[in-house]
């Protein structure tokens, strides 16, 4: 093929179908992707030579991380090169003493993670599917996950960016530098852009002395109302934990069987608040945690050993899974509401799945009021499809309806694609659709996503 | 005249000449404004249809904060209409429990700060002059601080932004929600965006729990390297500190008369780091860094009675004042630079004051290798001055040379407008022009300023 060969002659074009390169979480729902070709290139000069040659040519150009994205930001629609980042996994420079690291697009958000803390540093993102996860996808997803409550999104701890914007030239925002109030802000413009303005090649990251110790203390309730007051109790007291996950009672249903201590009857909801810090420190903070959580509860446990902590930790990390198991595909969103909604959310949502006749869940963030909300279906059934369709428009018009967003930290990808317009202002929108069109006046940047 | 009595239609116009609102602390570089008019609105709705008058009409419009810039960003260069925020002072919601508040631009740092703390809670960012800043000021330069080494600048404490952008419009990004995916990040483009793509009218601000304690440690040595080792010795040590101060030599002349303990003899160079936590927490972490930073010292003295600590930071929130008095005028700039360079910097801010014939000094935010490298003259002195613009030049030189930024967290304003097409690149700069050109298409919010 023609287009093959000349790709080959800037980078390395993989062979096949490469089907493991055109999809990600959202296959599930029913999203394929299709490319003319899939390319790896190993430099960020290979990088800049392909976006050249795809604007030259009106190729589209899809930038691709670990595939782990559930909005379908990173699968090609119609055609075009798919470019995985895998190749650019260079650590360029770390220098623990300072606190800093400076890694390529395509090393993994576990390693990253594990670097930092074999010289006694945290790297604190931590988005599940770290194994597979690259930091650049992190980046142009502005991903969050459990411990963002204390320690923020990706995109808090990135001071500087190299990227390749059309029509084929690397910039570079920031760096090594902690500060930088100079120009307008186009590192944080491509954060969370989602390969629409620009491919991420490589990331200054900041990293902070990790804790000397965490412990995670997860508390029953009977129902959301209780768990829900607990979650507001945390704040109210005034307790700086570094998560707050909660698990609603038909999550519970679905992941609690491996959950690593017996849960106690009648468990219709499960908080889990994190208490890090110094050794001594974490421990007060995990007591004082453990007595808040513990009024209307009813059990609490704290895990103390490392072997227990990592356990509770690894089974919340596989609880997508387990609730996909449970009727063997699921459509799941993560919209983020304010937190004196977050209890309206979690109830509404299992109100929207029982108007569509769809079994319905919700786990997350809720120190960020960040939810989970997820319809359950089988597989390959098209009409229970369209009904969890229907009713994830009912879901995302109830969290603007309640001053939140439609995307707490997966991105509007294809999938949330459209709703931007209903959540923000018609100039807003505009603004939106023009930066678009300074960075990208082809388009061609991994078309179709984004859009307001 | 008819364009004060048309803008008297539409919201307060103050009588006078208004020369309070003609200048920043850029004056006494030199750095004079001149207004036709100085509007107060009272609503965002007068903000909005005073933008849609101005660009109706071709007429500049300043926006103006608290006035404490050091960048002339505030400045009128050549008449037009300063809008001041300072009757846009409302508080429209404090929800401590939540730990969040959302205040107009023209609450000050101040109020916001005594709000919180009242409550518990505490809005870090603590950039110098809190009584007169005002928080959409601030937002404006994405103001930093000491405490911005452990906790951040202004913008990682801005959930959310009400703006009015051309040609009269007013758009939210964000808002009380932590998290938000969905759109390309206007929040972050509009915080530091110096009011050249919008008039920031209120902010949604994230909170956090008070540390019950913080002690600072201050630590003399008798120069810069022996001063640079033990900053570094700090990071190295894997010590969080909330901030991590300087001041050299001829910045310790200048206003060590004043420290409220008795200076060692030889001190040339001071470091103060504070330990922040609860008390024991705070009270450990005071010993160690004591312990780190004593290494090489002449002396380390922590204060730890209330009044001790305030009267520390009230001096050093003076320090600026007492090295201006010196001379009666000086010329200061806010590089940042990578932090393995801070030494490098700090000597090299010295070596080109002697170049130029200058008395020169710096002190700052080490943790951030940020730093206020100052020339010092006497006022009204033409040709010093002059040289002092051409030391200037030099320093910013320096800051790109090194890996660094023009500004670390005064911003471009107008006194270094022109500059970022040395630090970035040609098609970052192009697409920062190109931003503006978006949002303000004739060019006349805050003219002359931020230009790369």
């Amino acid at each position: 093929m023609a287009l093959r060969d000349e790709l080959a002659g800037i980078t390395s074009v993989l062979d096949g179908p490469a089907s493991a390169y055109l999809n990600d979480s959202t296959e599930i729902r029913g999203l394929h992707g299709r490319a003319d070709a899939v390319v790896a290139p190993s430099s960020v000069d290979e990088v800049a030579r392909l976006l050249a040659w795809c604007y030259e040519n009106g190729v589209p150009l899809i930038p691709r991380g670990g595939g782990t994205g559930y909005a379908g930001g990173a699968v090609p629609l119609d055609g075009g090169v798919v470019l995985t980042l895998e190749r650019l996994n260079r650590v360029r420079s770390f220098d623990p003493l300072l606190w800093r690291m400076f890694v390529e697009a395509g090393v993994t958000t576990g390693d990253v993670r594990r670097l930092a803390r074999e010289q006694g540093l945290m790297f604190p993102p931590d988005p599940g599917g770290a194994e597979q996860s690259q930091i650049g996808g992190n980046i142009a997803t502005n991903a969050g996950g459990p411990h963002a409550f204390k320690y923020g999104v990706t995109g808090k701890w990135v001071t500087g960016l190299e990227a390749v914007v059309p029509p084929g030239e690397v910039i570079t925002v920031g760096g090594p530098t902690r500060k930088d109030a100079a120009g307008y802000d186009l590192k944080s413009l491509l954060i969370g852009s989602e390969g629409t303005l620009g491919i991420v090649t490589a990331a200054w990251l900041r990293l902070v002395p990790a804790p000397e110790a965490a412990f995670p203390v997860a508390a029953f309730y009977d129902g959301i109302g209780a768990g829900c007051s607990a979650i507001l109790s945390i704040l109210g007291s005034g307790l700086e934990v570094a998560t707050i996950e909660y698990l609603d009672g038909g999550t519970l249903e679905a992941a609690g069987a491996s959950f690593p201590v017996e849960m106690p009857r009648g468990a219709g909801f499960l908080v889990i608040a994190e208490a890090d810090g110094s050794a001594s420190e974490a421990a007060r903070l995990r007591d004082e945690t453990a007595a808040v959580l513990g009024e209307g509860a009813l059990a609490v446990t704290a895990a103390s050993s490392p072997d227990e902590i990592a356990a509770l930790w690894r089974w919340r990390d596989g609880v997508t899974f387990a609730v996909t198991a449970l009727m063997g595909a699921k459509v799941s969103e993560d919209i983020a509401v304010p937190l004196d909604r977050i209890e309206e959310a979690i109830a509404e949502t299992l109100e929207i799945g029982r108007r569509h006749g769809l079994p319905a869940c919700s786990w997350g963030h809720a120190g960020d009021g960040n939810l989970h909300s997820t319809f359950l279906l089988a597989p390959g059934d098209p009409e229970a499809l369209a009904r969890a369709s229907r009713a994830t428009d009912d879901l995302l018009e109830m969290a603007i309806r309640l001053g939140g967003t439609v995307s707490g930290e997966h991105g509007l990808g294809v999938i949330r694609s459209g709703w931007l317009s209903r959540q923000w202002g018609a100039r807003a929108v505009e603004l939106h659709a023009e930066i678009k069109q300074v960075f990208d006046p082809k388009g061609l940047l991994n078309p179709g996503k984004k859009t307001a």
